[in-house]
């Protein structure tokens, strides 16, 4: 059954929203922004065959959809306020729709982030998504910004390392690996949980944060460039995904400092918080580890356990590099 | 030259902010909102092929991507804030970036709605654009709803209709037109004037408007529906653009009641409204024409020269619908 714009809308994507909300179905969605706060929004455009394939779930897309804007939020430090969603489709399906509406607002409805408008359009080509997150910083707080890294600063990283670039190989054919093991990473890739509490929490106790979507190694040097410094990181201290532990150690290396895909917090903390940051570890369910140091040295240094040292250079998810598949 | 996702962010959409936003380069943007104002919001996705030709000038399209934003902005009477903006290309080039970014920045900066933020991917397919605008209303203010039409309110449109359809429609082959005529109309199709200033302006004495992008039947329809309310609209009353007033009657009828690509303004005042309504088009030079007004009895009806009235169907772009450019 083909639908047309406006049923799609008013079938789908037109779930009621808090009072004092305009929502869908006028020209543009209005709210009101709780006092003394300041307003934080990021966009993110996803394309079937570059950020998901054509195959993949309806649920699991709408949900991550939502989830890497969330996560862009939640490096902030920032609280969802509100989204909006645009979708191009080739053939709009009501049973793709439904099952797309559902991850969507399930994750909506977790973080309190209403869907308030958006677009609907054909697509000549596959499946386009497009989501704009909007939420909220007290008005006197700095937040997780890039460039408030200071040397010394302890590095942390939450969640573990590795799960979803392994599931997007596997997936894509490049590795051959056990179906208990891709059933046990492709949550990481498919189902990414965006760190939106732990941001918030953080921001009495961290200076800098940046989600390590593009993977860790170059997404860590943008805070380290904006922050004026380097760092050192130790590997055994990195959170590698205990199923992956058994792989070969050029998969398992790839995968946890360059493998893109990974929705959790990277940040720098002062040592006095290391107690506080142990204490949120347990009080919101979220591994956080402490991985390495920010140094004067500029550039990125990893420790190995025989005491050697070499240096990492940026080589994580670039955009426009052709041949892989962000998935 | 093929460039990577970093260099086009700071190369070519990175241009300075006022002094107290953060725009692009960290995890998301921030700005504060000015005070007793609520936040306004509107997002549109644009696929070559289906929203533009794949050798629209870049300049245009940048132009056109933000202002068809802008103009549902107008339509809801907010003052533009801010823009995040995402772009797909197939192949980065320095040449079409360029352009592209002046022309989109040329009309952010006409509406002092600085680009704050967004993201920049690889497409597998053809160029997508999503913009993003916000803005602003006072929070004491009701805006320009869809439903606060009223009964025995009257009709106004801004502008000028039928150009873009008649360019759309020669452009695509479907129709013969001059030169010249081509001339006069696609700049009303490439590089359409969002009307901004009016539809602050209207705030103290319109009640409901709408930007009437997928035709003035269609849209119109919206607010009718919206308002609870009919309308009858007289054909010798609508701004028809003066250029195709030679052309057939049927394809100058279908260009001026069901073309689409109109960033015009569709509103209802009440008659003692009309004084400064008038006032306002010579303030802000732009065309308003009274073409009828809103009736107890529902639907829509035309009034022609000649004292026949007909009734009219919704007839205008669905998004959905194949084999039909929106330009």
């Amino acid at each position: 059954m083909t639908l047309g714009e406006f049923s799609v809308i008013a079938r789908f994507f037109s779930r009621p929203v808090s009072a004092g909300i305009l929502g869908v179905g006028d020209d543009a969605a209005r709210l009101r922004l709780p006092p003394n706060t300041d307003l934080v929004s990021c966009k993110d455009l996803l394309i079937e065959g570059r950020h998901f394939f054509a195959n993949v779930s309806p649920d699991t897309l709408g949900h991550k959809a939502l989830a890497v804007n969330l996560s862009d939020l939640a490096a902030m430090g920032a609280k969802p306020l509100a989204c909006l969603l645009g979708i191009g489709l080739v053939t709009p399906r009501a049973d793709w729709l439904a099952e797309f509406a559902d991850g969507f607002y399930r994750l909506a409805d977790q973080w309190q982030c209403p869907l308030i408008g958006g677009d609907t359009i054909a697509s000549e080509f596959g499946t386009v998504i497009s989501v704009t997150v909007m939420g909220t910083l007290p008005s006197g707080e700095l937040g997780l910004r890039r460039n408030r890294g200071q040397i010394d600063d302890d590095l942390w990283v939450s969640g573990d390392l590795g799960g979803a670039d392994v599931a997007l190989r596997a997936l894509q054919g490049d590795v051959n690996i056990s179906p208990e093991l891709l059933a046990a990473t492709r949550a990481r890739l498919e189902r990414p949980e965006p760190r939106v509490a732990l941001g918030q929490a953080l921001l009495p106790h961290a200076h800098a944060a940046i989600d390590i979507s593009d993977g860790l190694t170059q997404d860590l040097q943008h805070l380290l460039k904006a922050s004026n410094c380097g760092a050192e990181i130790h590997w055994q201290q990195l959170p590698i995904h205990p199923m992956i532990q058994t792989l070969p150690e050029n998969i398992k290396r790839l995968a946890v400092l360059n493998g893109g895909d990974v929705y959790e917090l990277c940040f720098t903390a002062p040592r006095r918080s290391r107690a506080a940051i142990e204490q949120l570890a347990i009080a919101l369910s979220v591994p956080l580890s402490r991985v390495g140091s920010l140094t004067p040295t500029p550039g990125l240094r990893l420790r190995h356990g025989n005491g050697l040292v070499e240096s990492l250079t940026a080589q994580g998810f670039d955009h426009f590099k052709r041949g892989e598949q962000h998935g």
